[in-house]
């Protein structure tokens, strides 16, 4: 079991619309086969720090993930308004 | 809905004895009233290092994990395993 968290940071004036697109990119997730979370997390320190937890059954499911429609536009969407680059790290999950 | 990411960092040595008692908790807290989430994740590139991603409905569902016996067992049963304090940050879940 993989599990990715993302950690992002987002232009002040785009926060409003970075979660519109990620709460789209999340609800088409979740229905990829072997998904097991996918799930939206903004900071409560730093409403424009935001985490996707992204945990899949297999390695090469959550490669699948990059090559879908949502994630694609997804990605497109949301280029301009990070602040920063955003940074995946890589877990097990122990009891996934 | 209130989600914790706790971030751990094990001393070597104590690494399969970190992993058993956070499993023991995790196995009790999914069962408390409010848990929606309690994963246990392990660093692709760093084994000493631990996320517990911790996830209730409520923030008084989140305080009392804090008085269960579970929770204070794996506290006393981990203190000494830890090379650093641990660090506990609070997210927003936007889908959950």
């Amino acid at each position: 079991m993989q599990v990715t968290l993302v950690h992002i940071k987002v232009k002040p004036e785009y926060v409003d619309d970075f979660i519109e697109a990620s709460l789209n990119n999340s609800r088409a997730s979740v229905e990829e086969s072997g998904n097991l979370r996918f799930d939206v997390l903004q900071s409560a320190d730093d409403p424009t720090r935001f985490v996707l937890y992204e945990a899949y059954e297999t390695a090469e499911d959550a490669v699948a993930h990059k090559g879908t429609d949502h994630y694609l536009l997804w990605r497109d969407t949301v280029a301009d308004m990070m602040a920063e680059p955003r940074q995946g790290l890589r877990y097990a999950g122990l009891n996934l």
